[in-house]
């Protein structure tokens, strides 16, 4: 056996900022080598930020890349940290390009690099591109087949990206053949519901099919509308869980392994000499239908001087509605900051959404960063605006209260003679001044405007277009109704545990929702009641389940008729953004699609 | 020889209404076999509707899709039509399953079908999957391996879609290789400025590389963002056009060709039945890393009696700008007409912008369905407001006109308290409440609203978020507005030619353009002159070229800084849809991508 101490990055990357992203990992390394472990590595595309969709295929973009990775490996070595073995992600592009219509442009590649005294010693490309849910990969890169082992103290290394974990065989498949000690898995996984269980389950199990330890290192912080939640891990070749790092949170996981030294009937066949593919390499199936090329890399052989094993930190996972809030606040922070506001407004309502929207925003930014604005009209009741003022006391957030008649007024005086507003119009034109408000206070002022829907609303139209679905950011917009008082509970809950003040009043909690745009108006006027719509909009909007499926599965046939058709109308309201004719090559949206969080400039030296 | 009539039914499908497209071959094929044909092609998936995004997952629209077919051979035989050999495309499911991770759910096909006496007589899945632009069928679709050969009144017959054309090996080396006599490929090829040029040559290329005649259908009419041109084609074995038609228009092109019969050898082997496929078929090299198994299909042996040939039309191609222009009223119409809107409003300021949005919305739907609002400030100028009161009267649209200033006093009033607006805020102000008026105004009378801004705004963000870029369907926001001036004086041009009043008065094309929220405002305050910025926007968004690039390509250095910058901050306004953190596994938008115009419903018997 070889001991390795073994660490993992677990760190907030910026889409598009090559020079801030490098600046990361040699902090990190600095404090790996300190710690004194022998390999580190870094989370899928580390220096280029992930996903960083159409800026892929810039050439500009992806020649900038391939340079950073370069740049950082002479660099860690000028720090001291060059005897430590690095593994970032980055853009590449195929060195062997087969270019034709229909693969990416530039042949750009989701590749992992190993860093070493100075060098780029291995580079290793990702070999299943997932192309489904929020990943587009097939869009975007070329599968790897190139399958480097490199030996590190006596212990052969061998890399693998995210989804090449998901699928079977592959890489995994390869790494049992080719005898490997360690298999490093650097990811980009994006925070799921319940989805961090699955990964523990997979690690296990892919690790038991590899027969070699597993250490999984994924990102941090939110880019546009995912949320990675960390949760690296280490399983042993066994499958058992040695170490796993809290979620939600930029930290360096450490573990000492005990691993097999690398037989030297493994490095017969080409000759192996420092820091050098060598050879052709070997072609090994990998049960997928393809072949991949096993190169073996010495960079030392001696396995490192016996030391103590330090016991490993096994972080508890969150439970479901800690996971869940942390992601929507880390997720509001990161977009927040990213995108370079300080502060952001929203409307308070007395409602229940926007009072959770206003803590996430407490919770993510501090409450002198979060401006809250009361916008009561005729029919709002003076429940509303007082337990929107008690929020506001409780979580200490900048509190104005701007009533909206005169303006709407001015608007029925302006269309009288085209006949005038009533109903739904006179409904929706209340929503439309009061998102006409926070627009003016953002744009006077500066603040990011925070829309305050949950997914219940938008999947079914149930919000006014440009009126309340206004703004910036959408902390909730993915979070149905029913969550959202599960959330606004269990925050009052954890003030509660804490001795703090909870900051949400429970009559909010506890009244029936209504958007207070008609007398007497209530959302189950309209709506079946959230129990019952949150488990059709389950089964048919996640589950995609058919009408007769969703009566099989014991929804009424009348709700079930009542929820698709308002599902299937609210479509062109969900996009907010009107289509039109597309007739260039590179339409906005349909066929050019970048990060809108993205510190990408094309710089002078670019 | 044997001598075959080829009908190609160049029609406008509804994405999700199978009845209605049922309906639409049932007809054309009428027509076709009324005129003598003896096969009749029509465009991809067409029985669906092209493309229909993530209905493809749905489990219940591809059964729905599998039925269909079947009934509608039936009923084709009902009807009388039953001898002519009709080709439709539809959406169907992988019959040798391989269900794995990262292929789609339910292993969906984009399929054509041979219709013939009552029966689907050979099934043909698409074996190119374009992945790219607009496209995305690796999320959506399996490719397929078979390659069916039918032979027709003693003429081998094989089927090709869309994307097969356009890559390298694959069917049209398998042709070849299966000495067919003519190869149909049915299409759903979105029009592009320059495109129809690219589909003649390589029809014509292909043609000759399969050694075939090649029959070309391509679908017409608007769905989303997508138009199709139409411009069916048919070229013989050597790649001379013989047939085409006009684009844009739905229609059914006939021509009478002469080809090979088929050869004896060519049956040998398995052994060859009616209507049945035979056999485990042949395995053939495609020529692009997979092999594809031809079967053979015997419908009719014997050549049809001779008869006098016809000549076939041959449609000029429309010159670029009257190609455009119809692109536009084209996709206008159909989104309006296919959602459900039977009139437009639209604000009219006396730009040029309005003028021709309102020129095409007259084209696509009559003037008596177009209503127009001008909307002006104390900044408009009256010549502004006398110029949309001309273009109104020239071309019969109602106009009204509703002052914006009360409205915009009352914000102002509303706002006091919070320190005011000024500046941009106060411009965006005006911006919004117009967007807030025609939303009252769609609302209230069922309008959709039409959007007026082009893509060089959209590109540099000079427009207001919720303003002027608030409403249904945006006709010329995919056109750059260097082209929107020579699209007007097109438009007159062609009144002109017929002698017809100009619709737009001369005094709005040759103004300098303004947004009229300032004093004195000009767009050349903010943004360089347009034929300026068309050309760096050309190479920075549709050839994607970075900086380095753009100033070698001869643009200045600081034009090349100012209008990157521009593009690159103006991403989020280009969404108008806050983005916020996805938890589920089905967020909107992000990973579930549905058609807004979609005609399917989960019917009771679905």
């Amino acid at each position: 056996m070889a001991q390795l101490r073994v660490a993992l990055a677990q760190v907030n990357t910026v889409v598009g900022d090559l020079e801030a992203n490098a600046d990361l990992v040699s902090g990190w390394a600095k404090r790996a080598a300190h710690r004194g472990a022998h390999l580190v590595a870094f989370p899928e595309m580390t220096l280029t930020g992930y996903p960083a969709e159409d800026l892929v295929l810039r050439r500009s973009f992806a020649q900038a890349s391939r340079t950073a990775v370069d740049h950082l490996a002479r660099r860690l070595a000028d720090e001291g940290t060059g005897e430590l073995a690095v593994i970032v992600g980055y853009l590449d592009t195929s060195r062997t390009p087969a270019p034709r219509l229909g693969r990416p442009a530039g042949e750009p590649q989701n590749a992992a690099a190993v860093l070493w005294r100075g060098e780029v010693v291995a580079r290793y490309a990702k070999h299943h591109l997932p192309n489904y849910g929020v990943f587009d990969e097939f869009r975007y890169f070329v599968p790897g087949h190139d399958f480097p082992v490199v030996r590190l103290h006596g212990v052969d290394v061998a890399l693998t990206i995210c989804e090449d974990l998901w699928q079977d065989g592959g890489p995994v498949a390869v790494a049992r053949a080719a005898e490997v000690g360690l298999l490093v898995c650097i990811n980009g996984s994006p925070y799921e519901r319940g989805k961090a269980f699955q990964r523990d389950e997979l690690a296990a199990r892919r690790a038991r099919e590899a027969g070699a330890a597993l250490a999984y290192v994924n990102l941090v912080g939110g880019q546009d509308e995912l949320v990675f939640d960390g949760g690296s891990l280490v399983v042993d070749a066994a499958g058992r869980l040695l170490a796993r790092a809290e979620q939600f949170t930029e930290t360096l996981l450490t573990v000492d392994l005990d691993l097999p030294a690398a037989r030297t009937a493994a490095s017969a066949g080409p000759t192996v000499v420092a820091g050098t593919a060598v050879g052709t390499g070997t072609a090994v199936d990998a049960g997928d239908g393809t072949a991949m090329t096993v190169t073996r890399l010495m960079l030392t052989g001696e396995p490192v001087v016996a030391f103590d094993a330090q016991a490993p930190a096994v972080a508890q996972r969150l439970d479901s509605a800690a996971e869940l809030y942390h992601a929507l606040v880390t997720g509001t922070r990161d977009y927040v900051g990213k995108n370079g506001f300080t502060s952001v407004v929203l409307g308070l309502s007395g409602g229940i959404d926007s009072a959770l929207v206003a803590t996430i925003a407490v919770d993510a930014l501090g409450a002198n960063r979060v401006h809250t604005v009361a916008m009561p009209s005729v029919h709002s009741s003076t429940g509303s605006v007082d337990d929107a003022a008690d929020l506001a006391r409780r979580t200490g957030v900048t509190h104005t209260v701007t009533p909206i008649q005169p303006v709407v007024d001015s608007f029925h005086d302006a269309l009288a003679a085209a006949g005038g507003l009533a109903g739904l119009a006179a409904e929706n034109l209340q929503a439309r001044v009061r998102g006409t408000l926070l627009m003016a206070l953002s744009n006077a002022h500066g603040h990011l405007v925070l829309t305050t829907g949950n997914k219940s609303e938008l999947a079914t139209g149930f919000s006014t277009l440009y009126g309340d679905s206004a703004g910036g950011f959408a902390p909730i917009k993915d979070v149905p109704k029913t969550l959202v008082w599960e959330l606004a509970r269990w925050r009052n809950a954890h003030a509660d545990r804490r001795g703090e003040t909870p900051p949400i009043p429970e009559e909010i909690i506890v009244k029936p929702p209504s958007a207070e745009l008609a007398p007497g108006q209530l959302d189950s006027d309209r709506l079946p009641d959230y129990t019952t719509l949150d488990a059709v909009l389950d089964d048919y909007v996640e589950r995609d389940q058919g009408r007769t499926e969703l009566i099989t599965a014991g929804h009424s046939p009348e709700t079930v008729e009542r929820v698709i058709r308002l599902v299937d109308l609210a479509e062109y309201k969900r996009r907010q953004n009107p289509p039109g004719p597309k007739v260039t090559s590179k339409a906005f949206g349909r066929d050019r699609r970048l990060p809108i969080t993205s510190h990408w400039r094309e710089h002078p030296s670019g």
